[in-house]
């Protein structure tokens, strides 16, 4: 029989969803601008099955893509199962045959070797492809309007790493999709790769080289001339998965590091440039620029572990006030012959999930938005969501006159990270909307809100329900319509 | 913009779900016995959009079909609308085009004269064919897997009435869809047509006759000589849908009566027996048999209007106690000059919705199946389900003993229509489960019930959870797996 385990997991907030779903035309309170007219995909972590072990993290859930089609005020909303290797060979047995989070050892006899990719981490458009991605694996190719997989892609055999990034960013001004990978020989293996992929979707080259030490190598950033590696000491080691504990352990014996990579063919690992830090953590970045020699790296920086499902390797007590992150900007000049990197605080909000205008990819900017969390606001939720915090606040800053904005959704609520939509491609940086999920307890279903990117302490100008619940989610993206034109199945 | 109104029949308990949805391998609490090989069927009402009028009753939205799909001891949910020639419409245009109930004078010019049916009544399997039905069109033929709408039938133009009744009944003996349609010259007419169509699908033959008033026809019962037609003062008038007062309107001046018609392809309006009784309200039927001359029809039956959104037709003030029915036999002896049916009740448990073992349909039978409103059990439902009802409770009769059983679901749920599974096919009568649709207000989804059919006061043997909220639902059927072998696409 098939029954998930009644642990917070999968109970009360968390409680399995797996629907793949169509609703045309989700009613709307407010008003939805007219001229939007595109599409903004994001992924949830969602079990097919009960996990294998009797538990599980939310990170282990297989992707499942939500796509909120924008187009004359209306908005049409799909969901399908990124249909990984994994979900294949599972969907086909009925049950779990994978094991614990990036842990090969607990997988049964039958699937040993086989990708064990998710796809649960970003629905990222490029080239007219939908790239269902998880750090550990090739990225997954769907159709980006019937959401349908094709599967794994190494790009006609020239990315010879064995990973693809979750986090890509596009260049806007080479319309090159950029991305890494780590763990890039195997498990464990502190291989790296660095990417290029043209607009028509060709590989156009490979970087290789070592890290210091094994880590969660979960983001980067690009400026114009570079690509930057925020390298953080959440490790693990072949130890630890003989023993299943969970893969990745936080260790603040060990300096983090900014790895500075040229975008270029020929670079090799003699040309990348390490700098240190103090033991820290350092998920998500914002955005990036280099003038010249001089590179500027924005991205939320806690002074110890804020993953309490990845503890400390020397099993101290997780600490959720130095596990707390700060929108930071770390900086480095090239022609100085530094060896560590600058730090310093840009915002006092608690802040993750950070995400600005992707047309200055790489460029100075000044905007940024961010999922909050406010210890001042009431908390109502039982279960929370991954991780126990609860993400109740869009927050907003202003990098040039240092404003922030904030709107708390309500005791009840938990938000996802927003992503801005532009109001035209030419229009100024920050011109245009912010969109994000907002799962409320009360509500049996979810909701869509949408604000004026630049007036979010306003409230959202529309509210889009979502009959079907949806379950705690990653990342997300906006396409506009001219992106998303659908492939043939290949 | 698309935005439902925010009245009770559109928010809280009742709020638009809209959703086509697929889940594989439902979780479930308990056990199903591995031999259940079938499929549960169902039918929602859902406005497709906000309603033309800015508000509406539950009976006027657009079918949404819910299939259940058992088997080794798992189960498949698939929903999909019932594509109609108004859905597709509707669809098209993007909102609304038809008006208020039964009531043609409300719609917009562009569709008059196009079938109003919304198919959201019954789900009904016979000859391979789902049919989706409302009583105020022709059956509309679905596949019974996919769930795809292939239209409306006439029967290959043998059906020459305008409406298919949403309670067709199969012979167990000749393994006929037997069924009838009222108004069947157009809205308001008297004409009543009795149809029977073969396991083949062929319509064998139609019978004609008026009823003494214009009336609603909800259901009717076949015994293996006779069908069988209450006819209750629920009724209507050109004033009133002139005055867009909601169709129907309860005369309490008006006697009921019981059309008693041979299943002949012989019988003309003058074979006809009608016997006479006092104004009630009688709305769905239980069963009926005949020993000869001899015809007994149980049915719930109230004193006066059950149907607080079709009031009074001289505005008296809703009633609920006289308004409650009771499960009750009517009888009468076709060879004694009788001009009134007998009544007496059998049971004292308020209720609706009844269901029995169909493989008894027409014949002595002993045991019932209810929803039941349970009014010393607390209430804590906002919003209620259409109508303000709260049905919370399931009930049994042993019509041979007389004994009674309940299940209550508890203070903030609604249930649905009972439906019997035969544990085999030639299991003895009532030897088999019950399966049935609970809402929860607190749950975030639905859940699908499955009892021992001869002890429901244990409760349920399993809890099946559906992670797409469902609404108010009416009526639903259970087919045998070899009953539902995809049709081609005609």
């Amino acid at each position: 029989m098939t029954h998930f385990p009644e642990v917070p997991a999968f109970t009360g907030f968390n409680k399995p969803s797996r629907v793949e779903a169509d609703v045309q035309d989700l009613d709307v309170q407010g008003v939805i601008p007219p001229e939007l007219d595109g599409t903004f995909y994001r992924v949830q972590p969602e079990h097919q099955f009960p996990p294998k072990l009797g538990n599980d993290i939310a990170f282990n859930g297989d992707g499942m893509i939500s796509m909120f089609r924008f187009k004359h005020g209306k908005v049409d909303y799909r969901q399908r199962w990124a249909k990984t290797d994994k979900w294949k060979l599972e969907n086909a047995a009925g049950r779990a045959l994978f094991g614990a989070y990036r842990n090969p050892l607990t997988d049964d006899e039958e699937v040993k070797g086989k990708i064990r990719g998710t796809a649960n981490t970003n629905a990222y458009i490029h080239g007219g492809r939908l790239y269902a991605l998880k750090e550990d694996s090739p990225a997954l190719v769907m159709d980006p309007n019937s959401l349908e997989t094709f599967g794994y892609t190494d790009f006609d055999g020239k990315m010879t790493g064995e990973t693809f990034s979750a986090h890509p960013k596009t260049d806007p001004v080479t319309g090159n999709m950029c991305s890494f990978g780590y763990a890039s020989k195997g498990v464990l293996t502190t291989d790296m790769t660095y990417y290029e992929v043209s607009p028509e979707g060709e590989l156009l080259f490979e970087i290789w080289w070592q890290n210091p030490y094994y880590a969660m190598m979960h983001d980067f950033a690009i400026t114009q001339d570079y690509a930057l590696f925020p390298v953080m000491p959440m490790t693990s080691s072949w130890e630890r998965l003989e023993a299943v504990k969970p893969h990745f352990g936080f260790d603040t014996s060990m300096p983090s590091y900014l790895a500075v990579v040229p975008r270029k063919p020929v670079t090799t690992a003699a040309d990348i440039r390490w700098f240190k830090g103090p033991s820290c953590f350092a998920g998500h970045v914002m955005n990036a620029w280099n003038e010249g020699t001089k590179i500027t790296l924005d991205l939320p920086v806690a002074s110890n572990n804020m993953m309490p499902f990845f503890p400390d390797i020397n099993d101290a007590p997780f600490d959720p006030v130095t596990g707390s992150t700060y929108l930071s900007r770390w900086t480095v000049d090239l022609s100085q012959n530094e060896e560590e990197y600058r730090s310093e605080r840009l915002s006092n909000m608690i802040g993750e999930f950070p995400k600005y205008d992707d047309r200055v990819t790489g460029k100075k900017y000044r905007y940024g938005w961010l999922v909050v969390i406010d210890p001042s606001q009431p908390v109502e939720i039982k279960g929370g969501s991954a991780g126990g915090w609860v993400m109740n606040t869009l927050g907003f800053v202003d990098l040039e006159t240092g404003a922030e904005q904030k709107y708390w959704v309500g005791p009840v609520s938990s938000i996802q990270e927003p992503c801005f939509i532009p109001r035209s491609p030419d229009a100024a940086e920050g011109d245009g909307w912010i969109v994000m999920v907002v799962n409320r307890l009360e509500e049996r279903g979810s909701e869509l809100l949408l604000f004026d990117a630049l007036e979010i302490a306003k409230g959202p100008i529309a509210t889009i329900s979502i009959p079907v619940r949806l379950r705690f989610g990653l990342h997300g993206n906006w396409a506009d319509a001219a992106a998303t034109q659908s492939l043939e199945a290949a």
